[in-house]
């Protein structure tokens, strides 16, 4: 069957993509293997998304898939692992080797936090751990903290944290911060910064929370612990492309190069909206809102055509 | 006393970014007259803002403002009249001629329909009444309805609810629709779709809820009535922004031009969100979410500045 549009993933972008379509009678269909992306997985309580004042992710995502299979729409459990485009039709292909046709398709597949890779890292998720700042930052008042990556957004996040937090360490594998200039002075000037180089993170560590970090001082061979109630992990996104690779271009991030308006990639009828993006901004409603604009596009784009 | 950030606007884009930029510490007064903007006014149950199955506007609005009051943000009950920036500060003047400073501005004044200006248009907003296609659609199911407009917008409004609704009269006050050909060309397809040229709107009727529409035939001076239960009004928006025309650029709508990932107008330090912008998609969620995107880009302009 020849379905209007496929969505592909269950993310903020993902769902509000679904309830703008369904409402817009499109004959649509939403793949992803699970609801929620990022928000599900989330350290702490979320109070920065617009109508609730302090809600967990995995509360706030139930909402959200509520709310979508209220509407007309087919929901698959499964992975995309391709895409193809030929002549107006999009062939997309799933892990458990079924295929879908349809006439447009969103990808709304997000962008995974880098992850240390480190022990103790997953067991103290939502325990002291987290890969968001904006999101979880506050709730840190007054606690020793430390954030691992130098580039921007580690000393962006460090300068946010030294308002909130007693004491931050930047912790930075390299020999030297990458972050650019502006930057690096506005944390030699902020008292409560300390930034530590060569700095191989080798443990997390702690009892019901995180209490500690465990470093390899890479210079001198020695391992140094440092007492934090919170790690930040700031060491980059992964956004999940590779299935879509031959249809759109790429920003040196690897995110997804899209119109603003209409969210549309450079192959007609293939939209990209939320962290999977190159949008800059990666929050809850930012995601949603990207969401809704691309289901509207698309339902002009098939409006327009058929 | 030199404030952060003031944020002109208390619909969702303002209280988003009022949120967000409080979370960040910002030194932030929002100003408005008032809360919620068209969202209070909508006329049925929004039921496509992520997070709530179905809700009243008035509900809706209220959660933002109540989420927004728990923040550490100042809020003044007032209307602007004029935004100036000398050097580096705004200055940003009030109806009741109180004049405040500071380093940013988001404006988020949004913008509303344009009315019909006819008789019984007020009174049954909300009860047949509506400005908003793509929210309140949906619940006409097989009623007549009239859409007021033939431009794209108008026919764009006519071939959704062709899905919903048993009948749809397209109502244009000029001799010819101005829709583009693909609209009038589906329009033409659609079989319960049917398109009255020259129809100058008077007067809209109801008892509990509006029962019909009476326009005069402009080319043979006639009045007529059609029995309808919905009636969307399509003629266009109002943005609100006079006050800051001396500093941003606007697109042919009268809309504030932005850069697309900081919502930046051309005066830096001045930013725009939501409908008040030359943002596509009209839409609750698109606001909210351009509203976080401007208040995180403010947060980084006064972090590099100062």
């Amino acid at each position: 069957m020849l379905l209007d549009l496929i969505i592909i993933g269950g993310g903020p972008a993902g769902i509000t993509a679904g309830i703008y379509a369904a409402r817009k009678k499109l004959n649509t269909l939403l793949i992803s293997k699970e609801f929620g992306g990022q928000m599900a997985k989330k350290a702490v309580a979320i109070e920065n998304y617009p109508g609730f004042k302090k809600i967990s992710g995995l509360k706030l995502i139930q909402k959200f898939e509520k709310q979508l299979r209220k509407q007309k729409i087919d929901i698959e459990r499964d992975a995309v692992v391709k895409v193809e485009k030929i002549d107006d039709k999009f062939f997309v292909a799933t892990a458990s080797k079924i295929q879908f046709e349809s006439r447009a398709v969103i990808v709304t597949s997000g962008a995974d936090p880098r992850p240390l890779e480190v022990e103790g890292e997953k067991e103290f998720i939502g325990k002291g751990v987290s890969y968001c700042t904006t999101c979880d930052g506050p709730i840190f008042a007054n606690k020793i903290v430390a954030v691992v990556g130098g580039g921007n957004s580690g000393f962006e996040a460090a300068l946010f944290l030294s308002k909130i937090a007693s004491k931050i360490y930047i912790l930075e594998c390299g020999p030297k911060a990458m972050a650019d200039e502006t930057n690096q002075k506005m944390v030699q000037i902020a008292k409560n910064i300390e930034v530590i180089t060569s700095a191989d993170i080798k443990k997390i560590q702690g009892d019901k929370f995180v209490n500690s970090i465990i470093y390899q001082q890479v210079s001198i061979g020695e391992n140094k612990t440092l007492k934090v109630q919170g790690i930040f992990v700031e060491i980059g996104h992964q956004p999940a492309t590779s299935f879509v690779k031959d249809l759109v271009d790429f920003n040196e991030k690897d995110e997804i190069k899209i119109d603003w308006q209409t969210c549309q990639t450079k192959t007609p009828g293939l939209f990209a909206s939320g962290d999977v993006t190159e949008v800059k901004t990666k929050q809850i409603v930012v995601a949603a809102g990207e969401g809704a604009k691309a289901a509207i596009a698309a339902y002009r784009y098939l409006n327009d055509k058929y």
